[in-house]
């Protein structure tokens, strides 16, 4: 089959394309990992399709959970359909251990618990590095409105409960997230991108192993083996 | 007169002295310039004497308009008496004008007027370089109740309030400015610390000229014409 969709946009992850349908974008996902703001690029044969997979699977969960996405449906191993929205430009981090940037940021020891989830704000730009921003910036750039940003708080906040949940069947320890929301045409807000080990970082519970993306950030061993892990137990409990 | 009080603390441009008062702190302006969280230093003959008879009017003058403040009295040229509190470990920056960092960090052209004044909480931790933080970040390190991060942000909106109308009367346009908060025994929090040109971004309205630190940290010329200048404005108006 031939396809001639207009590419729309590509990114670090995956590519955007435009279908007959103007409302629906396919997302292909890429065998490609990145660090440090793309500074760091290598090829990874088979991440494209188990991200896929990982990502679909949650957001069919978590629809069933009362969590509005743009998700659609998985057309092949590595490539969905999914609404097209206006993604609002901020990257949404919420933080349930301290482990990362936060962790060196403010000398908080990786692994500590938090007394409760903190949620940031990251100015989607590559050109400044995608900034630590407060809600006094994002309403100064326009990027959202008071109200929307209580909105997206509390989904966000939704979101942490239940991927904690879904995680924790699995034998994994939800530690931090980033997840990005766009909005309709009709002004409704919901969440959109993807939620992959990319893009999380889960520790195994016993071991404390992690099953994300830091062993490619950290260069632990490979990732292949890492997400399969993933795609593996969440299959087991949630198809 | 040979005085033997305790130094408490010596900061970057002050030292904190105990006196006979468990409550009261005396408090000695240095003749000393940094920038770059202390990288840069210079001896600046003069400085002491200006910036504490410059943020002495200033403390004077906005305590009466309604704004408590730790500022008992000036005692001589380079030295008053203070309100011995427990700082809260936040440089609290209000900004109503792009300048500096925040101009860099946002691509937001320095001299662009704001819509309405930006607040931020920079983490007073000169090992972690002061990062820009978020209320949750607050909270979650017990640096601030949620009450008490309302109580500031309010108090911090009514000190930027009187001092654009403080500096509007000297010909000056205020485009930011770093307070800190303390605690007394009792929990109340009131302003503490100084308002100079070291803290303040200060423009004459009609030449835009700057009347601050930036003509130290970006080797505009001698700061003391410059602070003399903002000292003499205000002594005109206010004494
Ligand atoms: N439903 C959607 N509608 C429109 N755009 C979307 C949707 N879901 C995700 N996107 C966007 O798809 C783009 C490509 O994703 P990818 O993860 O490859 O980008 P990235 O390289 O991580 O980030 P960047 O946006 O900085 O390029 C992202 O900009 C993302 O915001
Ligand atoms: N009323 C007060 N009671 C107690 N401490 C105060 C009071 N007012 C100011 N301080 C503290 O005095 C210290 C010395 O001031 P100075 O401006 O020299 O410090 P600095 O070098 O800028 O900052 P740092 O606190 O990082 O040393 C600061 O830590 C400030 O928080
Ligand atoms: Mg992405
Ligand atoms: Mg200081």
């Amino acid at each position: 089959m031939i396809r001639n969709d207009v590419l729309l946009y590509e990114g670090k992850a995956k590519k955007l394309f435009k279908t007959d349908d103007p409302k629906v974008l396919r997302v292909e996902y890429l065998d490609q990992a990145t660090a440090l703001n793309g500074g760091r690029k290598d090829i990874v044969e088979g991440k494209a399709s188990l991200n896929n997979q990982i990502t679909s699977l949650i957001f069919k969960q978590i629809k069933q959970n009362g969590i509005q996405n743009h998700f659609i449906r998985k057309i092949s191993k590595h490539e969905q359909l999914v609404e097209m929205l206006e993604i609002i430009p901020l990257e949404v981090v919420i933080r349930n251990v301290s482990a990362g940037s936060f962790a060196n940021r403010l000398a908080i020891l990786e692994g500590k618990i938090l007394d409760y989830p903190v949620l940031e704000f990251y100015y989607k730009d590559d050109h400044l590095d995608d900034p630590l921003i407060n809600d006094d910036h994002v309403k100064i750039m326009n990027i959202a409105t008071e109200q929307e940003i209580t909105f997206i708080k509390h989904e966000a906040h939704r979101i942490n409960k239940v991927l904690i949940e879904l995680f924790s069947e699995v034998g994994i320890r939800l530690i931090d997230f980033k997840i990005e929301f766009g909005r309709r045409a009709d002004g409704t807000i919901i969440l959109a991108d993807e939620i992959t080990p990319d893009t999380c970082r889960l520790w195994d519970d016993k071991t404390k192993d992690h099953l994300d993306k830091d062993v490619y950030r950290r260069k632990l061993g490979d990732m292949i083996p890492v997400y399969q892990e993933v795609l593996i137990r969440l299959e087991k409990v949630f198809n």
